[in-house]
Protein backbone atom coordinates (compact mmCIF):
# COMPACT_ATOMS: atom_id res chain seq x y z
CA UNK A 1 0.00 0.00 0.00
CA UNK A 2 1.45 3.67 -0.88
CA UNK A 3 1.41 5.62 1.53
CA UNK A 4 -0.56 8.49 0.75
CA UNK A 5 -0.03 11.55 2.69
CA UNK A 6 -2.11 15.15 2.58
CA UNK A 7 -0.39 18.53 2.53
CA UNK A 8 -2.12 19.41 5.72
CA UNK A 9 -0.07 16.10 7.42
CA UNK A 10 3.10 17.36 6.03
CA UNK A 11 2.41 20.91 7.30
CA UNK A 12 1.61 19.32 10.68
CA UNK A 13 4.97 17.30 10.35
CA UNK A 14 7.26 20.30 9.63
CA UNK A 15 5.32 22.65 12.75
CA UNK A 16 6.21 19.52 15.24
CA UNK A 17 9.55 19.45 13.73
CA UNK A 18 9.98 22.95 14.49
CA UNK A 19 8.93 22.58 17.98
CA UNK A 20 11.63 20.23 18.22
CA UNK A 21 14.23 22.51 16.73
CA UNK A 22 13.28 24.67 19.26
CA UNK A 23 13.43 22.80 22.23
CA UNK A 24 17.04 22.27 21.02
CA UNK A 25 17.92 25.38 21.05
CA UNK A 26 16.20 26.32 24.52
CA UNK A 27 17.98 22.82 25.55
CA UNK A 28 21.61 24.81 24.73
CA UNK A 29 20.84 27.82 26.09
CA UNK A 30 20.05 26.19 29.74
CA UNK A 31 23.30 23.82 29.15
CA UNK A 32 25.46 27.30 28.30
CA UNK A 33 23.60 29.37 31.33
CA UNK A 34 24.13 26.79 33.55
CA UNK A 35 28.05 26.32 33.12
CA UNK A 36 27.98 30.25 32.71
CA UNK A 37 26.38 30.36 36.60
CA UNK A 38 28.86 27.65 37.62
CA UNK A 39 31.96 28.77 35.93
CA UNK A 40 31.39 32.82 36.55
CA UNK A 41 31.95 32.60 32.58
CA UNK A 42 30.94 36.13 31.34
CA UNK A 43 31.39 35.74 27.80
CA UNK A 44 29.46 32.34 27.89
CA UNK A 45 26.70 34.47 29.83
CA UNK A 46 26.94 37.08 27.11
CA UNK A 47 26.44 34.57 24.40
CA UNK A 48 23.18 32.94 25.80
CA UNK A 49 21.63 36.16 25.88
CA UNK A 50 22.18 37.06 22.77
CA UNK A 51 20.45 33.56 21.56
CA UNK A 52 17.33 34.42 23.45
CA UNK A 53 16.45 36.73 20.44
CA UNK A 54 16.58 34.26 18.17
CA UNK A 55 14.83 31.80 20.35
CA UNK A 56 11.97 34.36 20.34
CA UNK A 57 12.13 35.33 16.75
CA UNK A 58 12.15 31.26 16.03
CA UNK A 59 9.33 31.00 17.96
CA UNK A 60 7.38 33.84 16.46
CA UNK A 61 7.99 32.49 12.89
CA UNK A 62 6.41 28.84 14.25
CA UNK A 63 3.17 31.11 15.20
CA UNK A 64 2.91 32.04 12.22
CA UNK A 65 2.96 28.91 10.29
CA UNK A 66 0.21 27.87 12.63
CA UNK A 67 -1.98 30.32 12.11
CA UNK A 68 -1.58 30.03 8.72
CA UNK A 69 -2.28 26.39 8.67
CA UNK A 70 -4.99 27.23 10.58
CA UNK A 71 -6.67 30.17 8.26
CA UNK A 72 -5.47 28.19 5.15
CA UNK A 73 -6.53 24.49 6.20
CA UNK A 74 -9.67 25.45 8.57
CA UNK A 75 -9.12 22.15 10.27
CA UNK A 76 -11.45 20.77 12.99
CA UNK A 77 -11.57 18.12 15.94
CA UNK A 78 -8.48 16.95 16.54
CA UNK A 79 -6.73 18.61 14.06
CA UNK A 80 -7.48 21.98 15.12
CA UNK A 81 -6.66 21.07 18.55
CA UNK A 82 -3.07 19.70 17.57
CA UNK A 83 -2.55 23.31 15.89
CA UNK A 84 -3.94 25.21 19.16
CA UNK A 85 -1.52 23.14 21.23
CA UNK A 86 1.84 23.71 18.98
CA UNK A 87 0.61 27.19 19.76
CA UNK A 88 0.92 26.62 23.26
CA UNK A 89 4.01 24.45 23.22
CA UNK A 90 6.23 27.14 21.56
CA UNK A 91 4.96 29.67 24.27
CA UNK A 92 6.36 27.25 26.72
CA UNK A 93 9.39 26.80 25.44
CA UNK A 94 9.83 30.60 24.47
CA UNK A 95 9.40 31.15 28.02
CA UNK A 96 12.23 28.41 29.12
CA UNK A 97 14.57 30.25 26.98
CA UNK A 98 13.74 33.45 28.66
CA UNK A 99 14.62 31.58 32.49
CA UNK A 100 17.81 30.70 30.81
CA UNK A 101 18.22 33.91 30.27
CA UNK A 102 17.46 35.04 33.21
CA UNK A 103 20.14 32.67 34.71
CA UNK A 104 22.66 33.66 32.54
CA UNK A 105 21.88 37.11 33.17
CA UNK A 106 22.56 36.51 36.75
CA UNK A 107 25.84 35.35 36.16
CA UNK A 108 26.42 38.75 33.83
CA UNK A 109 25.39 41.20 36.97
CA UNK A 110 27.81 39.16 39.57
CA UNK A 111 30.78 38.93 37.24
CA UNK A 112 33.63 39.06 37.99
CA UNK A 113 32.65 37.86 41.47
CA UNK A 114 30.60 34.46 41.05
CA UNK A 115 27.06 34.11 41.83
CA UNK A 116 26.88 30.48 43.24
CA UNK A 117 28.68 29.81 46.99
CA UNK A 118 31.27 27.24 46.33
CA UNK A 119 29.08 24.72 48.99
CA UNK A 120 26.24 25.27 46.24
CA UNK A 121 28.21 24.67 43.26
CA UNK A 122 27.12 20.80 43.39
CA UNK A 123 23.66 21.27 43.58
CA UNK A 124 22.90 24.17 40.81
CA UNK A 125 24.80 21.73 39.01
CA UNK A 126 22.01 18.95 39.39
CA UNK A 127 19.14 21.44 38.96
CA UNK A 128 21.23 22.57 35.26
CA UNK A 129 21.93 18.93 34.56
CA UNK A 130 17.80 17.74 35.62
CA UNK A 131 16.73 20.68 33.24
CA UNK A 132 18.64 19.90 30.01
CA UNK A 133 18.07 16.39 29.98
CA UNK A 134 14.28 16.98 30.85
CA UNK A 135 14.36 19.41 27.46
CA UNK A 136 15.85 16.71 25.47
CA UNK A 137 13.54 14.05 26.69
CA UNK A 138 10.62 16.96 25.97
CA UNK A 139 12.58 16.82 22.13
CA UNK A 140 11.97 13.17 21.81
CA UNK A 141 8.46 13.58 23.47
CA UNK A 142 7.71 16.16 20.85
CA UNK A 143 9.11 13.86 17.74
CA UNK A 144 7.78 10.54 18.67
CA UNK A 145 4.58 11.02 20.86
CA UNK A 146 5.89 8.48 23.47
CA UNK A 147 3.29 8.45 26.32
CA UNK A 148 6.41 6.87 28.54
CA UNK A 149 8.73 9.37 27.84
CA UNK A 150 6.09 11.77 29.02
CA UNK A 151 5.83 10.33 31.85
CA UNK A 152 9.18 10.20 32.73
CA UNK A 153 9.45 13.85 32.79
CA UNK A 154 6.74 14.16 35.04
CA UNK A 155 9.08 12.15 37.38
CA UNK A 156 12.32 14.43 36.40
CA UNK A 157 10.07 17.31 37.48
CA UNK A 158 9.38 15.70 40.96
CA UNK A 159 12.93 15.25 41.46
CA UNK A 160 13.81 18.36 40.27
CA UNK A 161 11.61 19.82 42.93
CA UNK A 162 12.84 17.48 45.47
CA UNK A 163 16.65 19.58 44.70
CA UNK A 164 15.03 23.24 44.34
CA UNK A 165 13.62 22.10 48.31
CA UNK A 166 17.28 20.57 49.14
CA UNK A 167 18.82 24.49 47.87
CA UNK A 168 15.91 26.49 50.12
CA UNK A 169 16.82 24.23 52.88
CA UNK A 170 20.47 24.76 52.17
CA UNK A 171 19.99 28.59 52.04
CA UNK A 172 17.84 28.98 55.92
CA UNK A 173 20.34 26.10 57.22
CA UNK A 174 21.76 28.35 60.02
CA UNK A 175 24.74 27.29 59.29
CA UNK A 176 25.37 28.84 57.23
CA UNK A 177 25.19 32.50 56.68
CA UNK A 178 23.90 33.90 53.65
CA UNK A 179 23.97 37.69 53.02
CA UNK A 180 20.64 39.19 51.76
CA UNK A 181 21.98 39.87 48.34
CA UNK A 182 23.37 36.36 47.95
CA UNK A 183 19.88 34.78 49.28
CA UNK A 184 18.08 36.81 46.66
CA UNK A 185 20.25 35.73 44.26
CA UNK A 186 20.17 32.24 44.87
CA UNK A 187 16.26 32.02 45.35
CA UNK A 188 15.75 33.27 42.34
CA UNK A 189 18.25 31.04 40.31
CA UNK A 190 16.37 27.91 42.25
CA UNK A 191 12.94 30.19 41.08
CA UNK A 192 13.91 29.84 37.48
CA UNK A 193 15.42 26.66 36.96
CA UNK A 194 11.67 25.60 39.10
CA UNK A 195 9.90 27.19 36.42
CA UNK A 196 11.85 26.25 33.63
CA UNK A 197 11.07 22.71 34.77
CA UNK A 198 7.40 23.68 34.99
CA UNK A 199 7.08 24.36 31.58
CA UNK A 200 8.76 21.55 30.18
CA UNK A 201 6.94 19.32 32.01
CA UNK A 202 3.63 21.37 30.22
CA UNK A 203 4.94 20.84 26.78
CA UNK A 204 4.93 16.88 27.96
CA UNK A 205 1.16 17.28 29.06
CA UNK A 206 0.20 18.83 26.24
CA UNK A 207 1.82 15.75 23.72
CA UNK A 208 0.35 13.24 26.45
CA UNK A 209 -2.77 14.83 26.36
CA UNK A 210 -2.78 15.19 22.33
CA UNK A 211 -1.85 11.28 22.28
CA UNK A 212 -4.58 10.00 24.96
CA UNK A 213 -7.23 12.43 25.57
CA UNK A 214 -6.38 12.89 29.03
CA UNK A 215 -3.56 14.39 31.40
CA UNK A 216 -1.60 12.57 33.30
CA UNK A 217 -2.74 11.67 36.83
CA UNK B 1 -29.69 52.28 8.75
CA UNK B 2 -30.22 48.82 10.65
CA UNK B 3 -27.14 47.46 12.58
CA UNK B 4 -26.77 44.23 11.05
CA UNK B 5 -24.73 41.97 13.14
CA UNK B 6 -23.20 38.52 12.90
CA UNK B 7 -23.33 35.35 14.70
CA UNK B 8 -20.09 35.56 14.37
CA UNK B 9 -19.61 39.16 16.19
CA UNK B 10 -21.90 37.94 18.75
CA UNK B 11 -19.59 35.04 19.46
CA UNK B 12 -16.12 37.58 19.58
CA UNK B 13 -18.43 39.73 21.82
CA UNK B 14 -19.12 37.05 23.68
CA UNK B 15 -15.59 36.11 24.33
CA UNK B 16 -14.39 38.87 25.09
CA UNK B 17 -17.16 39.53 27.41
CA UNK B 18 -15.73 36.83 29.12
CA UNK B 19 -12.30 38.07 29.37
CA UNK B 20 -13.58 40.94 30.71
CA UNK B 21 -15.18 38.56 33.56
CA UNK B 22 -12.29 36.85 34.09
CA UNK B 23 -9.77 39.83 34.34
CA UNK B 24 -12.13 40.70 37.36
CA UNK B 25 -12.07 37.69 38.75
CA UNK B 26 -8.21 38.03 38.61
CA UNK B 27 -8.78 41.41 40.30
CA UNK B 28 -10.57 40.18 43.20
CA UNK B 29 -7.70 37.36 43.98
CA UNK B 30 -5.22 40.19 43.73
CA UNK B 31 -6.83 42.03 45.98
CA UNK B 32 -7.59 39.85 48.47
CA UNK B 33 -4.34 38.12 48.48
CA UNK B 34 -2.76 41.58 49.37
CA UNK B 35 -5.15 42.42 52.26
CA UNK B 36 -4.39 38.25 53.35
CA UNK B 37 -0.87 38.76 53.20
CA UNK B 38 -0.40 42.37 54.83
CA UNK B 39 -3.12 41.42 57.70
CA UNK B 40 -1.71 37.67 58.07
CA UNK B 41 -5.57 36.82 57.40
CA UNK B 42 -5.56 32.94 57.15
CA UNK B 43 -9.29 32.99 56.05
CA UNK B 44 -8.72 34.95 53.74
CA UNK B 45 -5.78 33.49 52.14
CA UNK B 46 -7.91 30.29 52.18
CA UNK B 47 -10.52 32.21 50.01
CA UNK B 48 -7.74 32.93 47.44
CA UNK B 49 -6.24 29.72 47.12
CA UNK B 50 -10.07 27.70 46.49
CA UNK B 51 -10.97 30.75 44.18
CA UNK B 52 -7.92 29.97 42.00
CA UNK B 53 -9.57 26.86 40.76
CA UNK B 54 -12.63 29.01 39.71
CA UNK B 55 -10.67 31.10 37.83
CA UNK B 56 -8.52 27.68 35.80
CA UNK B 57 -12.03 26.35 35.31
CA UNK B 58 -13.32 29.76 33.98
CA UNK B 59 -10.28 30.42 31.70
CA UNK B 60 -10.91 26.36 30.32
CA UNK B 61 -14.18 27.05 29.14
CA UNK B 62 -12.92 30.11 27.58
CA UNK B 63 -10.50 28.64 25.74
CA UNK B 64 -13.22 25.72 24.83
CA UNK B 65 -15.76 28.53 23.49
CA UNK B 66 -12.85 30.03 21.38
CA UNK B 67 -11.30 26.73 19.60
CA UNK B 68 -15.33 25.74 19.30
CA UNK B 69 -15.87 28.99 17.39
CA UNK B 70 -12.67 28.76 14.93
CA UNK B 71 -13.87 25.13 14.20
CA UNK B 72 -17.42 26.65 13.28
CA UNK B 73 -16.73 29.70 12.08
CA UNK B 74 -13.39 29.02 10.13
CA UNK B 75 -12.44 32.77 10.43
CA UNK B 76 -9.09 33.50 8.67
CA UNK B 77 -6.59 37.13 9.05
CA UNK B 78 -7.91 39.79 11.46
CA UNK B 79 -10.72 37.68 12.82
CA UNK B 80 -8.43 34.28 13.71
CA UNK B 81 -6.05 36.56 14.48
CA UNK B 82 -8.10 37.93 17.00
CA UNK B 83 -8.87 34.73 18.09
CA UNK B 84 -5.98 33.11 18.93
CA UNK B 85 -4.78 36.02 20.96
CA UNK B 86 -7.97 35.60 22.95
CA UNK B 87 -6.42 32.15 23.74
CA UNK B 88 -3.20 33.50 24.85
CA UNK B 89 -5.23 36.52 26.95
CA UNK B 90 -7.22 34.07 28.39
CA UNK B 91 -3.78 32.00 29.45
CA UNK B 92 -1.94 35.34 30.51
CA UNK B 93 -4.71 36.14 33.18
CA UNK B 94 -4.93 32.61 34.35
CA UNK B 95 -1.12 32.86 35.17
CA UNK B 96 -1.99 36.42 37.26
CA UNK B 97 -4.56 34.03 38.92
CA UNK B 98 -1.50 31.62 39.80
CA UNK B 99 0.60 34.41 41.28
CA UNK B 100 -1.76 35.97 43.54
CA UNK B 101 -2.58 32.65 44.54
CA UNK B 102 1.39 32.06 44.84
CA UNK B 103 1.28 35.32 47.63
CA UNK B 104 -1.78 33.71 49.39
CA UNK B 105 0.23 30.84 50.06
CA UNK B 106 3.40 32.16 51.34
CA UNK B 107 0.39 33.90 53.53
CA UNK B 108 -1.02 30.88 55.00
CA UNK B 109 2.62 28.95 55.06
CA UNK B 110 3.64 31.80 57.53
CA UNK B 111 0.14 32.34 59.41
CA UNK B 112 -0.12 32.76 62.62
CA UNK B 113 3.22 34.28 62.11
CA UNK B 114 3.38 37.50 59.10
CA UNK B 115 4.67 37.39 55.96
CA UNK B 116 5.67 40.90 55.51
CA UNK B 117 7.64 43.05 58.27
CA UNK B 118 6.24 46.22 59.74
CA UNK B 119 8.43 48.53 57.41
CA UNK B 120 7.94 46.63 54.52
CA UNK B 121 4.14 47.08 54.61
CA UNK B 122 3.69 50.12 52.70
CA UNK B 123 5.73 49.04 49.95
CA UNK B 124 3.64 45.41 49.83
CA UNK B 125 0.41 47.69 50.10
CA UNK B 126 1.86 49.91 46.94
CA UNK B 127 2.93 46.93 44.90
CA UNK B 128 -0.52 45.27 45.73
CA UNK B 129 -2.51 48.30 45.02
CA UNK B 130 -0.72 49.25 41.76
CA UNK B 131 -1.47 45.42 41.07
CA UNK B 132 -5.23 46.01 41.22
CA UNK B 133 -5.43 48.72 39.54
CA UNK B 134 -3.22 47.95 36.43
CA UNK B 135 -5.73 44.84 36.13
CA UNK B 136 -8.80 47.07 36.27
CA UNK B 137 -7.17 48.85 33.86
CA UNK B 138 -6.62 45.80 31.79
CA UNK B 139 -10.45 44.30 32.09
CA UNK B 140 -11.27 48.17 30.41
CA UNK B 141 -8.69 48.00 27.58
CA UNK B 142 -10.52 44.39 26.63
CA UNK B 143 -13.78 46.04 26.51
CA UNK B 144 -12.88 49.37 24.94
CA UNK B 145 -9.85 48.94 23.16
CA UNK B 146 -9.18 52.08 24.11
CA UNK B 147 -5.47 52.62 23.11
CA UNK B 148 -4.07 55.36 25.01
CA UNK B 149 -5.59 53.02 28.27
CA UNK B 150 -2.79 50.17 27.15
CA UNK B 151 0.12 52.62 26.87
CA UNK B 152 -0.84 54.11 30.24
CA UNK B 153 -0.68 50.17 31.51
CA UNK B 154 2.56 50.15 30.02
CA UNK B 155 3.50 53.40 32.38
CA UNK B 156 2.03 51.50 35.54
CA UNK B 157 4.03 48.72 34.75
CA UNK B 158 7.27 50.71 34.64
CA UNK B 159 5.77 52.14 38.33
CA UNK B 160 5.31 48.91 39.53
CA UNK B 161 8.99 47.84 38.48
CA UNK B 162 10.17 50.70 39.76
CA UNK B 163 8.51 49.66 43.65
CA UNK B 164 9.66 46.12 42.57
CA UNK B 165 13.53 47.48 43.00
CA UNK B 166 12.91 49.59 45.79
CA UNK B 167 11.78 46.48 47.41
CA UNK B 168 15.25 44.34 46.85
CA UNK B 169 17.27 47.63 47.35
CA UNK B 170 14.87 47.77 51.51
CA UNK B 171 15.98 44.23 51.54
CA UNK B 172 19.79 44.76 50.99
CA UNK B 173 19.68 47.58 53.06
CA UNK B 174 22.74 46.64 55.20
CA UNK B 175 21.07 48.78 58.33
CA UNK B 176 18.38 45.93 57.88
CA UNK B 177 19.25 42.26 58.76
CA UNK B 178 16.41 39.60 57.52
CA UNK B 179 17.12 36.16 58.19
CA UNK B 180 17.38 34.32 55.28
CA UNK B 181 13.96 32.81 55.67
CA UNK B 182 12.31 36.22 55.75
CA UNK B 183 14.84 37.26 52.48
CA UNK B 184 13.58 34.23 50.75
CA UNK B 185 9.75 34.85 51.11
CA UNK B 186 10.26 38.82 50.31
CA UNK B 187 12.22 37.71 47.48
CA UNK B 188 9.35 35.72 45.95
CA UNK B 189 6.44 37.48 46.88
CA UNK B 190 8.23 40.56 45.01
CA UNK B 191 8.47 38.53 41.94
CA UNK B 192 4.85 37.31 41.79
CA UNK B 193 4.05 40.98 42.03
CA UNK B 194 6.51 41.62 38.80
CA UNK B 195 5.15 38.91 37.26
CA UNK B 196 1.50 39.32 37.65
CA UNK B 197 1.95 42.76 36.68
CA UNK B 198 4.38 42.00 33.33
CA UNK B 199 1.16 39.34 32.22
CA UNK B 200 -1.42 42.65 32.52
CA UNK B 201 0.86 44.05 30.47
CA UNK B 202 1.15 41.24 28.05
CA UNK B 203 -2.64 41.33 27.80
CA UNK B 204 -3.40 45.32 27.23
CA UNK B 205 -0.33 44.74 24.54
CA UNK B 206 -2.12 41.97 22.89
CA UNK B 207 -5.15 44.35 22.38
CA UNK B 208 -3.36 47.30 21.14
CA UNK B 209 -1.73 44.81 18.98
CA UNK B 210 -4.79 43.49 17.59
CA UNK B 211 -6.30 47.15 17.10
CA UNK B 212 -2.65 49.16 15.74
CA UNK B 213 -1.26 46.60 14.28
CA UNK B 214 2.14 46.69 16.36
CA UNK B 215 3.16 47.00 19.66
CA UNK B 216 3.43 49.70 21.93
CA UNK B 217 6.95 50.82 21.72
Amino acid sequence: MALIRSVFQDELDSISQSLVDLTEMVALSMTNATIAILNCDLKLAEEVIASDEKIDAFQHDIDTAIIDTIARQQPVASDLRALVTALRMGADLERMGDLSNHIAKVARLRHPECAIPAELIEIIKSLGDYSVSITKKVSIVISSRDTDLALEVERDDDVIDEIHRKLIGSLVNPQMSYNTEKAIDLTLIGRYYERYADHAVSVSRRVYFLVTGKYPA
